[in-house]
């Protein structure tokens, strides 16, 4: 298989589209990451990597906590738009037709429209070079309704947008089921 | 919109499936992992949230290196299988039947039937209680050529397996293209 080098690269797929809000100045906002990952499960933390310059930032540091949400297909446009907009030029939230709400940390911005919202609560910030690396503590989870399935939210449900880096810089649905997790690895062990 | 509470949730959508490569003794141990993100983008680096008494992360100890490999739908049984069993008990890359070769780092192992091959060098360590949360340097990446579209990775071509966390615990595979990134944003932008 032949293997083509690319140098040091921020390749890894997927990646979610997340939209990580913070009041600035009292006033929510909202920016897209896709560099966000789970980092912990006890207590259930959370990194998101974020320029330093941007508006959100300014709104994190001012209340050490921020929200996570994610947002479903059909907020693809709004998604995109959070990513390309800086909250200082434009009220996002009003653009968008955000529903604002906030939950147990009070000053961090959650959107109803998105079917998961976390809020997160600024546990580390390492400064990496270009971003600030933030480990939030997922203090609480809000789900939409409709998106459950036997007590759990259903990714089929949730619908999210996956962004695929590459030559098209593209949103992706996600797609079919493909195999159950902890289970079909399992036929591999008893060929042993 | 109906919104329910489930506490403190790692509940992110989409969350990659990864392979996380590192030599343990000398020889090359892989696990699987959802929770892994990229973090910075100059330098690159990337985090991975790993239980402190894998075997995998004796590896990254020793060596101070390890590698992300992202593997396609077709490997989702052997990826599965690697997140289930420890190679404290199993040589998981026989079993799995995995090409391991190594690039700059000399010591991070890299599965070559991954369509993506990050070398990463271990830069920090936080110790967020179940878990260590790794951050890597991105040293290297190698991407298998018929993944390429115009000097890219194709996310399309990458075929990446994506882990829905939820009542199913499903893997599931990457969607149609849903909208173009940095562009279908700006249709909002006009209409205000």
């Amino acid at each position: 298989m032949k293997k083509l080098n690319m140098g040091p690269e921020t390749l890894l797929f997927p990646m979610p589209a997340c939209l990580i809000g913070a009041n600035v100045e009292g006033k929510a906002n909202f920016m897209t990451a896709a560099w966000c990952g789970i980092a912990n499960s006890n207590p259930p933390m959370l990194t998101v990597g974020i320029q330093h310059h941007r508006y959100t930032y300014k709104g994190i540091q001012q209340n050490g906590n921020f929200s996570v949400n994610v947002p479903s297909e059909d907020l693809v446009k709004e998604t995109d738009y959070c990513g390309i907009v800086s909250g200082s030029n434009d009220d996002k939230t009003e653009t968008c037709k955000f529903t604002v709400f906030y939950g147990k940390l009070k000053t961090a911005p959650l959107i109803e429209e998105c079917p998961i919202n976390l809020e997160c609560k600024v546990m580390h910030v390492l400064n990496l070079g270009s971003h600030a690396l933030v480990v939030g503590l997922i203090e609480e989870t809000h789900v939409s309704a409709e998106c459950m399935v036997d007590g759990e939210p259903d990714a089929s449900r949730v619908k999210p947008i996956i962004y695929g880096r590459g030559a098209q810089k593209t949103y992706f649905k996600l797609g079919e089921p493909l195999a159950p997790a902890f289970k079909i690895g399992k036929e591999l062990k008893k060929k042993e």
